[in-house]
């Protein structure tokens, strides 16, 4: 008896637990059917990309985007919609220019663009001679006087050995950030960067750097393509090369403008579980993967609900970020808000990865959740998710990590993203409907699960 | 003392499958590294796809691949390169043009193409009404009648809701390959496919389609795009539509050509292992993904080998079938000629699903070597190939099955191949450096694990 009771229980739970994996199985389906056949993100990313553009915060396409984001959000079917305030730095790129000469020989135009809240070089001619450097390591070791009235050139490849391409941009991201405050506080005129790449083009590539507190001069910083980079490094082994920079970029102070926000209403009560991306961009390209993508998906998610009926118990929140790439106010805004107003969030994910294939989630939250989301791995497999062991989630939902609230980020599949991120190429023929969709379609379903268990 | 012995042996065992799996990773990482770094297989199919271009066997642009592919297995270097003898069919697809007109409208191009190893019209026009159908029960239920001196359009769309494309590839494969057959045994005197393909795009795929033997009349078959299809069957719907339809596609009888074959000589014994994938093309666009990139990586693979100076117990050898679009006389050949000289194959993988980010591989092998090799899993799963269930190999080398040769397939992300796959758009651009490469790794680390255990 003993013994039979021993072997019914597990068939009994057995029986219970596989019903439910099937249910919740079939949820996945209808969520996935939905999108990859009448997803409207695809077109919507069409939209946004073609018909606005680049999208910096503070630039009056910005301000176009909010009101595009607004639209989309009430025909996705969101029951309540709004706009939240954010002050945002106001930097602009101006024109600018980079041309070299080897000794006595002509001067050369090398593509070029400033890094993002850089200060340029007032639209003066900056000239000094190139000093190059491999790295950090054999910055440090240069004599002030080697340093001091040049222009230091900053040559430190992205290694392509990393398999996610995100941990060679981890990787190479100081120089971006912060070689112009290295050489400027030891005297330098300029900084020159390779651009952080994985393609071997001469795409330059912008995106933000920053200034230490006690610089005394915020040195012009300007970002060129690899095999620019490359050559440079190849002559300069031989001769000397000098180097005229003008640069008008500059940052102009703060401005309000706003993050958009769209929801639908929780059945069961009123906490959040938010779904986002960053809704403007750097001010080249067409801000495609780099974040439009994230945009539609988080809107395609609630579409799809609201299409399928699913009856949220929670109220599921998409957030479109202000000002992810020069200052992450939205982020910081909208987590000082939900403190301030006591609002209840018990998960948030981004998308800010491009819309490639998704190959899993980053987890930030309790070994206890982040189990109980490994749990439900099975689940995804069919769609080819299958990674949980990332902990890290996205720079606009980070603000919320000290509240408490679960995070996670989805991780598509990264080894195109980093040839067009931060560029003129990051434009959406870039785009791939199906792979964009099935991003979306894992942020719904783990969305689903979430909302259904915590 | 017992008790200390079972404590003990685990640990001992542990420790040495430990080291052993440290010594395995150690080579997956140097074989991951060099390939990313020093790879030459990106520029080797910009070379193939842009200096050669299409090539369908038969052709004179097949004869110099031929070459190309001994060219570079020797620069890769093989200790042994040479031609191995095919006969293979020759089809030309000649001027072909598809006009429709609506009532007593004007007539209309659609860009078309004849399907590979189709008859054509002769050169002669082909004129008559457009009958829809959307699947195949539709059109088993037409009457006679209705079929009779008709061309028959067939749409039936490449089916979104698969996760892996090529389960929708094969879904909706019988039209391509039968739908020649069906209507002209009933009379009719043409048929119009739409595309296989998961775009939404007007471009048309070809690909091979066959007449059955006893197909008294071989009618002519082209595809278009799916936006034509689309427009056409809506038009369908509330009037008639008639074309004019004219092809020089023909099979021309049989040719003598080669597969290309290198290999690097095993250390221990001269049994094989082959990596392969075709060489030959469709005659449209540049055959980049399909299968250029299997080519490559192939070649890369047997370069990294040597380069590396792993000691390969079996013979690593690297095999270009010819015909495999058309034919798969290659495949065919190989396969007979190891079987007439009595030549031991321990393993066998092919990659003809693009030069796409890996995601496993497909397995076709016993239920041991199965095991085994997924339990290999842990040391692929750092360069996210993590799908060991499928069990299918590739149409080369599946002629070895009935020999007892294990296979395999590489499985890469298949969400972008089937828009450009046999058609205008499958060109060099379309490949990623990084994707190609951790391919062709994948492929490597496979190769390297089952050298050593087999």
């Amino acid at each position: 008896m003993k013994y039979s009771i021993i072997k019914i229980l597990p068939l009994f739970l057995g029986g219970f637990l596989f019903a439910q994996q099937s249910a919740d199985s079939l949820q996945f389906k209808n969520i996935s059917d939905e999108m990859l056949v009448n997803g409207t993100a695809y077109e919507n990313l069409r939209d946004l990309t073609q018909n606005i553009g680049h999208r910096l915060s503070g630039s009056a396409a910005y301000e176009k985007a909010t009101d595009w984001a607004v639209l989309k959000l009430k025909e996705a079917g969101a029951d309540k919609v709004w706009k939240e305030e954010v002050m945002v730095p106001v930097w602009e790129r101006g024109k600018e220019s980079l041309q070299i000469k080897e000794g006595n020989g002509k001067w050369k135009s090398l593509r070029m663009l400033s890094l993002g809240n850089s200060e340029g070089t007032k639209g003066k001619d900056v000239e000094a001679e190139i000093v190059f450097v491999k790295n950090k390591e054999d910055f440090d070791k240069l004599p002030d006087a080697a340093i001091k009235g040049k222009i230091i050139f900053f040559n430190y490849a992205f290694n392509q050995k990393f398999i996610s391409t995100g941990q060679a941009y981890g990787d190479a991201g100081k120089y971006r950030r912060s070689a112009a405050s290295w050489a400027g506080k030891r005297g330098a005129k300029a900084v020159i960067i390779r651009s952080l790449s994985s393609a071997f083009d001469d795409v330059p590539h912008t995106g933000m750097m920053s200034y230490d507190k006690d610089d005394t001069a915020k040195i012009a910083a300007v970002a060129i393509g690899p095999k620019s980079a490359d050559e440079l490094e190849k002559t300069l082994k031989t001769q000397k090369v000098f180097a005229k920079l003008n640069s008008n970029a500059t940052m102009k102070g703060d401005k309000l403008t706003y993050s958009v926000i769209g929801e639908i209403t929780g059945k069961k009560d009123q906490s959040v579980i938010v779904v986002g991306g960053h809704l403007d961009s750097c001010d080249v390209g067409e801000g495609a993967q780099d974040d439009g993508a994230g945009i539609v998906q988080s809107i395609e998610v609630l579409r799809t609900f609201k299409k399928l009926g699913i009856n949220n118990n929670h109220t599921i929140r998409v957030v479109c970020f202000a000002n992810e790439e020069n200052g992450v106010r939205g982020g910081n805004q909208y987590a000082a808000n939900i403190k301030k107003n006591n609002e209840k969030h018990i998960f948030a994910i981004e998308s800010d990865g491009g819309g490639f294939t998704p190959r899993g989630f980053g987890l930030v939250m309790s070994p206890e959740k982040r189990q109980q989301v490994q749990s439900w791995r099975n689940l995804f497999l069919p769609y080819g998710v299958h990674n949980f062991e990332v902990q890290y989630a996205g720079t606009d939902i980070e603000p919320m990590e000290p509240l408490g609230v679960p995070l996670a980020e989805l991780i598509p599949d990264s080894q195109r993203y980093f040839e067009i991120h931060h560029s003129d190429e990051d434009t959406f023929d870039k785009v791939n409907r199906r792979e964009l969709l099935l991003g979306a379609a894992a942020m719904g379903q783990l969305i689903y699960m979430v909302d259904k268990n915590w």
